[in-house]
């Protein structure tokens, strides 16, 4: 059943009022958001439009009261049909002012004093240049600080109707790769292949596909961040394709291995390792039980030696906090969506990666793809 | 007939030499990259794993001798694949230390003195936690500064390859434009065409569809940038689809309008006025009229009264620089690509947009993209 498009205004005055507790326990008058995931959690404002570089968008949220969106004129059409009632908009791209002195009025009116909270840490960006932002930390009294994780914590755990939109997206996903037996094969060139399952994915309800990265090679392969080259596929390759399709705004984020003709030994245990792994760390996933220990029960089962990160959160962008790696503590909450995503090297040089999504729930996960069978797909020649 | 994907070392030579006489005439010992796109075209280093925000990634550009990628582990092995050789890596994400010591060193060997610089002006930013890059400056003794638009002035001027992929992209986004009757008439739901659309793309050979917005209305519609609603097209709606696909990492950007059932007269006419005001354009798009020139040209085609931009620079991002405004006097070169995008309102609130994309050559512009005739087409039901 299709989950309805959106979320009722009840939900961002949640994320309001969520956001205002946490600034003024940390001591904020106001935050500054820059960026596409940040201004959608607070105003709904969701468009591709964000793949032009071009324009800065702001919005302001002060510590009581509304947000207000500081942006280009353009967006003011769109953003009008959100929940927000202040916006000012500017002609942009301004080479002389891009939305500059609008906004620092703006912060000067709703924070004329006090610490203005900016996402500075590890995972974050600022989505303007910075010889404005240079600028702009002037022109505030230099009150432009880091946003003590307020907004990595607000995401961190999702509402219930941002579960289901994930989960839609899962659900769209898992039916494109019940039918990559349609469009691989020995032979099928792999691009060729990333293509039709882009297409199977729309064809299947996604709004876009905006993430698919894979590989294929003899028992396994190198990376899993590679483009697709034109190259034909052969038997005993193991195919993977891992794919983020977007809806309503949410990403999935999960891949599946198919061996092209039968699946060797090695590639058959490699693949049953990587299930396994999955298992163990759903097995633990729990309110309480830490991102370290969903590591540590991976690696156990893998054998010990992993390095990277065997998984991370997800929601409004293909990877988010936590990261499955050793030194992550964060304490896992019910709401909270994780990806576990294991990785062996199978042989020499040639790795598999498996990658499942779940929600972490008052008791056991929810696993909202697969659980993928032990055994490696096989497709016929 | 298809380009050859990627480039020559000899075309990365060529940007590494450019890149490296500007710095000398600007006094820089090194330039520090961090986004995807200069990246890419120091680099070669094509993925869609970008859309991961987790970890940073950095180039640095000594004043003489080859660029260092400074990257996570994850990107090791397809950097491998590319022309550069001195690749250093470290295991992302690290709350320690997320690559900034490793980077810091890397500036302290190839620039222990001198200005760094780094893209700073408009339409830019910064892809690292803003953190981090303060104390990257302090680290590096306050010797970052602004790039003076050296990416810029690199990226503006296409040479002949890339431009070979950007006139693929358009010619896979026309094939699909030309089948738009396959999927839209009256009683289609937009969201539906919106997916149609995409797969006709990737079924036209797109590696994938970087952007698709649009809208459709009764006689014009409120704004360009928004994603589709579910909601049926009906007789007498204009729809219009804008797509950026990608094809070997470089996009194309324009769009197409039609009626749903005969067009009545007054969107005949602001059609018709549309692709006049293209042709205005394209018939001063010469080396050394400017941006602003063709602002004009079009403005003056329509009437006078045009705000906003109409038409940008095109290439390895949607949107690039220079703009078609008034404040623009980029002059142009040969090698520069443009889009024309002229805007007018038919009635109130309702506009009509049309897009083209053309390649600024010795004598007069090359039309990468139609031009549209002025009839505007008219979809049965």
């Amino acid at each position: 059943m299709t989950p309805p498009r959106g979320f009722p205004e009840a939900e961002y005055r949640a994320r309001l009022a969520r956001a205002q507790a946490m600034m003024a326990q940390a001591d904020f008058s106001a935050l500054l958001l820059t960026t596409e995931p940040h201004v959608r959690y607070m105003t709904g404002f969701l468009t591709r439009f964000w793949e032009s570089p071009t324009r800065p968008w702001f919005v302001v949220v002060p510590a009581t009261g509304d947000p207000v969106a500081v942006i280009p004129a353009i967006g003011a059409h769109l953003m009008r049909q959100g929940w927000l009632t202040d916006i000012r908009t500017w002609d942009s791209p301004d080479y002389a002012d891009d939305g500059e002195s609008l906004l620092a009025d703006c912060l000067a009116e709703l924070a004329p004093t006090g610490r203005i909270g900016v996402p500075m840490g590890i995972e974050s960006h600022l989505r303007m240049p910075q010889d404005a932002y240079a600028r702009l930390a002037r022109a505030t009294g230099d009150r432009l600080t880091d946003d003590a994780f307020i907004l990595r914590r607000l995401r961190l755990v999702k509402s219930d109707a941002e579960i289901g939109k994930i989960a839609q997206a899962c659900t769209i996903a898992s039916r494109a790769f019940a039918r990559v037996p349609e469009i691989a094969r020995d032979g099928a060139r792999l691009d060729d292949v990333f293509r039709r399952f882009q297409m199977l994915c729309l064809d299947e309800g996604a709004d876009w596909v905006g993430y698919l990265a894979g590989a294929a090679g003899p028992g396994g392969y190198g990376d899993v961040i590679s483009p697709a080259a034109p190259v034909p596929l052969a038997m005993g390759d193991v195919l993977m394709l891992d794919t983020g399709v977007v809806w309503d705004g949410y990403y999935c984020d999960f891949d599946r291995n198919y061996s092209i003709g039968p699946a060797n030994g090695t590639v058959r245990d490699a693949h049953a390792r990587l299930i396994d792994a999955t298992h163990a760390a759903h097995d633990i996933a729990r309110p309480g039980a830490t991102a370290a220990d969903l590591f540590h029960a991976m690696d156990r089962a893998l054998g010990g030696g992993s390095t990277g990160r065997l998984g991370h959160g997800l929601g409004m962008q293909l990877t988010e906090w936590p990261s499955l790696i050793p030194a992550d503590h964060t304490v896992l909450e019910p709401g909270m969506v994780l990806t576990l995503e294991p990785v062996v090297e199978a042989s020499a040089g040639r790795i598999l990666v498996h990658e499942e999504n779940i929600v972490i729930r008052d008791g056991p996960a929810e696993w909202l793809t697969g659980p993928a069978p032990a055994p490696i797909p096989e497709l016929g020649s």
